[in-house]
């Protein structure tokens, strides 16, 4: 199969285990580190009730997030190829919450003792836009169709 | 001298060259990732006016950035010492682009071809609130005050 952007975009995803949520706090926009899973074709958070990002996110359920290549000394800090992406945050139904500790779990087996904390819940980030940096000057939207079809 | 959490901050603003920036979008904020350069107490983004966090804070200079340790094997992504900063961020003054121009590249000397772009201009993010967070369940907020202190 050839390369090509859709490919390097689960590639992204594949190479790093944190996000950067942007939630609206009460005198701007505030970003804070979280790990994350991919789902389906959402993105899964682990969040705590007493972390101010929850706090905002109650509040304003729209955020942004951003998954990017690590650093490396093999690539220029301005060329890291990158997500970024918008859409609609809430706690996981309880339908889908086991398969999505699992789903968490599997990518993040340090988190595991944070399931015994009653603060902590899964997220579950419904994205809506889809922004793809490939590197220095290759940019792209993706469509939500499109961004769906790469999880099928 | 005994290592400290103020130590600690420096280290991780030595540790990489990228920050995730929260610009308030339409539809809600928006995550995207830039490198950065520290300068006095304030830090420096160098951004193209065609991209879409400069249109965003034109509007709304209010802005988060998050700096953040580079992931490696050695340490658990919940727990990577990081810093979440409030503040304003307008174009940087005539008065004080030349230094912060080689302030810039100093850390990014990747950048330098850009200065030759006339949509790219170095923008000044005045820190007003200062997060800490040194590990997992390591948080602590940071006075402006002791913050200023940290640059002299």
């Amino acid at each position: 199969m050839s390369k090509s952007w859709q490919q390097d975009i689960l590639t992204v995803l594949d190479s790093t285990h944190i996000a950067f949520l942007s939630s609206q706090g009460k005198t701007g926009p505030e970003t804070s580190m979280t790990p994350f899973a991919v789902y389906e074709d959402s993105i899964l958070l682990h969040l705590s009730e007493l972390a101010k990002h929850t706090k905002n996110i109650k509040q304003h359920p729209e955020v942004g997030l951003m998954i990017c290549t690590p650093e490396t000394k093999d690539i220029s800090p301005l060329a890291l190829p990158r997500l970024s992406l918008q859409g609609n945050i809430h706690k996981i139904s309880a339908l889908d919450a086991n398969v999505a500790k699992d789903t968490y779990l599997a990518k993040l087996p340090d988190a595991e003792p944070l399931f015994s904390f009653s603060d902590f819940s899964i997220y579950q980030m419904k994205v809506h836009h889809v922004h793809w940096v490939g590197g220095f000057g290759k940019a792209r939207k993706v469509s939500i169709e499109t961004w769906r079809t790469l999880f099928c």
